[in-house]
Parts: C-alpha cells; structure tokens; sequence
C-alpha cells in the first residue's frame, strides 16, 4: 500500500484576524457567506495576508486541489492501494475516502473543503468521504505502519537525499505488503513548521530544483505503480 | 525527448449558437465580456449545451489545465526534454511553449485562454507563451518526428492494445535522441472525431478503466523520466 500526507497543507478558513478586512468582506458578500466560512486564498486575500503570521504558506488550497486531482481515480487509488491523508495547517488531519471523486471545477472544490472545514465531515450525514480525524501525524503514522517490520516513510524535502528516479525505485519495497508512507508539504514556500521529520525513516530530495507538491505525488504514485506493476495485475484480474 | 499533444481538446469560446442564450450573457455580463469572448464551460453552460451539436465533448477547459499542469515545471520539463502542443475542436494547434507558468488559479487560467483564442498568441506582443499555429496534425508529428527512424508515436486510446507500466517501459525507446510522441484525448467522452489513428504508430490502452487524461500525461512522463533517468542526469549536470 501506498499512503500519501499531504503535510502542513496550507488550506483553512478565513482566521479572525482578517475577517474585518474589506477585500475578505466583500468576497464573503459576493459568495453569500460569513467571512469566517470562507477559504483563504492568496489569489484573493493576497494583500490583506501580507499583514499575517506565517502569511507566506497559508491560503494555497490549489495545492491540495491538484494533489488530489494527481492521486485520486488513478489506477493505483481504484485497486484500492492507496490512502491520502491532509494534515491542516493546524495540525488536525482530513482522512480522504480513497473513493471520492474530488468535483473539477475549482469553485466546487472550494465550496465542498468550505463545508469540510465547518462541519468536520462531508458529506455532513452518512458515511464520510472526507473526514477531519482527531489523531495527531505520529499516531497516523504508526497505525498506517501497523505491525509491518519491513514499512517505509518517505518524506519529500528540499535538502534530503538526492534521489533520482532509479534510486526511488530501488528504495521502494518489493513486497507490496510493506507498508510506503510518502510525507509531502502542501504548502507554497518554505520548511516545516513542526518538526515532524524523526517521524519518517529517509528523507528525500526528489530533483534539485524545487518541485510542485503535485509533480511529487505523481512520481511516487507511477514509481510505486511500475514496481508493482499495477495496471497488468489489473488487466489479469478482469480476465 | 517526449512531445506530448492534447487532441480535440474541450477548449474553445463560447459558439454563436449559445451567444443569445440567457445562462451565457449572465455569465458574460458579471464578467464585463462580450458572450463570444468567453470560455464554453460545462459547469456554467451545462443546460444550453445539451442543444449544442457534440456537446458532451466540448466546454471542459479544466481537461487542458489539469494535463498542463501535470506536465509543465516536471524535471523532465525543466530538462528542456518534453514539448506540448494542444489541437483544439477546430483543428487548429496551440504551441505551448515548455518555459511557461500556467496560473495555478483556475479564473487566472481561463482568461489567458480567452486571450489566446482572441487574439491568437500570450502575451499579445513579443515572444510567444502560447500561440496558435496553422500546420494540422499530421503535419505537426511529421515535424516532431524530424528525419529520426527511431520515433514512436503512442495514441492513448480506449480499446488500444493492454499495456500495463512495464510493457510500457519496454515500449519507449531506449535512446533519448528518438522522439517519442503521446497523443492523447483532452475531451471527457467518446472517441475521436477525426481519424487521426493512422498517424500513430501504435494504439494503447493504459488501463481497462477509462483514465483521465492527466493521469494518462503523468503516467507516460514518469515512465519516460525514469526510462532515462534524467532527475539523476540533472544531479550530474549540477556538480
């Protein structure tokens, strides 16, 4: 199994701090919403965000949106080989029904991680496709590791082992048994907040140019999906 | 090097026959554009489109951006290895040059795609982002294929031949020189409204559920990456 987390994602509300602030205001009103019922978004909020802590990793939820668009619906994610967790920006942890269909559009996809991060679960009655869990990063760790010996947490990380694509290959598990963690920021700039590094046993550097947190969930799916050889098994199950 | 094109993409303006009706002057209007001026889209026009001729394959510009984004800013794209072209339902090609950012804002995304079908290149002056260009298809993979006898053009297509990650692999030339060309459909339902099968050499099916189209671009530039290892290669080239 592979099992993504998209760490410290910069994905949240409108914090109180900017809500008085007349471009968040004025969003809200056009959106008919409370301005605390609104994501954060550079793309909007831009200026108001210069005037916040932390301000220059918040407010991406693109990030999370085209990560998701990258993992979900892939042959890998429909053999059912595949977990996606979120952790927020405040440390609490969406877990992703490997099921969903995340909506394309992305106003839709705003308005449904709106009602996510108010309600804690969508849909709100019934069994969750996406669902915010109270276990913190080490204790999801662990129970993704479970009593396997031979499991393998990545975390993706500018300064980490340089790691072409041959070396992820040859460091990947060959038992698809072995349980592959792949930790990855889903935020714009800089390190992590936490330091949740000793919770993952290599670090890795995946190009030496930065890369789009997407481009990273791509090449981990694919290489863990060639090693496994995925789409044959897939072919040889129908038959 | 790796050249992908995105075939009858879902991305065109929106049609004379929709320009009168009621849901796309709104739309155009709250947009200070003229209705011929803007994006055909499903998620806004879904209802005039059920009377617009092929309209289940058309007014899905998310396809393009999801593929662009999925392939754009890659080591493999950084590398200066991979090139991207995008025909659009009128036939006509878009070059996209492999240095441009794509907004990561969906919005941001659409306007610079109305600009480019108005006036034909982005930014409107100087060097060219984007442009469309009058060669068809055929002429384009003659010209991708330049004089190598060594090239390979793969049409992802349902029904094509079973191909799983490793036959794949094996596929791919092993000589970074012969150009390899993806084709593959940017639109959400249906086969191909030309036939364009004979200017491929061989037809593959990636998986035997439907795919999209971005996962299918991933899946070929990460196979492609690794068949030659070019992260490693730009590890090399750094020192």
């Amino acid at each position: 199994m592979l099992h993504v987390i998209l760490l410290e994602a910069a994905l949240e509300l409108v914090p109180p701090e900017l809500s008085a602030k007349k471009m968040v205001q004025k969003q809200a009103y056009r959106r008919k919403k409370k301005p605390n019922e609104i994501l954060l978004d550079q793309t909007y909020h831009g200026q108001a965000m210069t005037q916040l802590n932390d301000g220059t990793r918040r407010g991406r939820p693109d990030i999370v949106f085209f990560c998701l668009q990258s993992l979900l619906e892939t042959p890998l994610c429909k053999a059912g080989l595949m977990t996606v967790h979120i952790q927020l920006y405040d440390g609490r942890i969406i877990q992703v029904d490997a099921a969903v269909r995340i909506p394309r559009n992305y106003e839709r996809f705003v308005g449904l991680m709106e009602q996510l991060l108010l309600v804690g679960q969508v849909p709100p009655e019934g069994a969750p496709l996406l669902k915010i869990q109270a276990p913190g990063l080490g204790e999801l760790i662990s129970s993704l590791r479970g009593s396997s010996k031979d499991s393998l947490a990545l975390l993706a990380v500018e300064g980490g082992k340089h790691t072409g694509l041959n070396d992820l290959m040859s460091v990947l598990p060959s038992s698809l048994e072995a349980p592959v963690i792949l930790g990855i920021g889903a935020f714009p700039h800089g390190g992590f907040q936490h330091d949740l590094q000793s919770l993952f046993d290599i670090q890795v550097e995946l190009d030496y140019e930065v890369m789009m947190a997407w481009h990273v969930c791509s090449e981990v799916l694919w290489a863990y999906s060639l090693k496994h050889d995925v789409v044959s098994e897939r072919y040889l199950l129908e038959q």
